[in-house]
């Protein structure tokens, strides 16, 4: 999680990625859709690319201009960003309703996304799902997620690899 | 998704946001697990409650002490977090692997969350999705996903709704 959030938790970045997803590849638009200054912008955009998350590609050679990408692993972004889409449509939409209404080319209908499991294809609630440390944890503690707060303070080493 | 990033668009508020649906309450806790200092903990969970995402409520009387339990509102969140932690689970997870294991209670396997349509439950790809103004929109003006970006800046008044 903080690596993750390395890479995308900043404002700018997650607006940037959203508009990656709405065929934004642009500086110029980019930077006309945002009202961000260019040296903001100049900067999230290299961390972006620095990430493998966008790929800047030469789209003019004279003069020489380039626009930004989406790489596979940027394409993997897809469902953090919807996620942040639907959530704010459904807590933070104005009276008027959501600005955005997203259509599945696959079945031809407005969609809202769900996130289900992998395994049952259920959608995933909270308070259905329990964690246990992977093989990527820092110490091999486990997390027991429902015991009291003051038995989990061991696991504070973990929060380097999470 | 502007006001959605001004509530979660930091890296410290997705931190605590992990945590809170790692069972995490309190105070202390948060500070001993994130390592963040005291006034930006404080700062960023007023934050959280005052956009109703987290709820303060008292578990001792004498001293009065309060712990952070996330509302309805905050349990929605609940893909946002879980698609950012798959994503860094795919892509930046170190050589040994994944630092925490999700299992579903209602399946009883470890899983994967998967993002899929509301409508026809396939998941969902980015180049399978199309998008148009909803009545929330600032302007009526399409976006024209996949037209040339010279055409698309006419959207831009569109971000202040977005």
């Amino acid at each position: 999680m903080a690596r993750t959030v390395a890479v995308i938790g900043d404002r700018w970045t997650l607006m940037i990625l959203r508009d990656c997803f709405l065929r934004v590849r642009r500086f110029e638009d980019f930077q006309a859709r945002l009202g961000i200054t260019r040296p903001l912008l100049a900067s999230r955009l290299k961390k972006l690319v620095d990430a493998s998350v966008l790929a800047k590609v030469p789209y003019q050679e004279r003069p020489l201009r380039h626009e930004y990408r989406l790489t596979p692993r940027g394409l993997d972004l897809y469902p953090v960003v919807m996620a942040i889409v639907h959530w704010g449509d459904a807590h933070l939409a104005g009276r008027k309703g959501r600005p955005l209404i997203h259509t599945h080319d696959l079945c031809g209908k407005d969609f809202d996304p769900v996130m289900v499991c992998s395994q049952c294809a259920e959608p995933v609630l909270a308070r259905q799902v329990h964690v246990r440390p992977g093989p990527g944890a820092a110490q091999p503690a486990r997390l027991p997620a429902g015991t009291p707060a003051r038995e989990r303070t061991g696991v504070r080493a973990r929060r380097a690899a999470s």
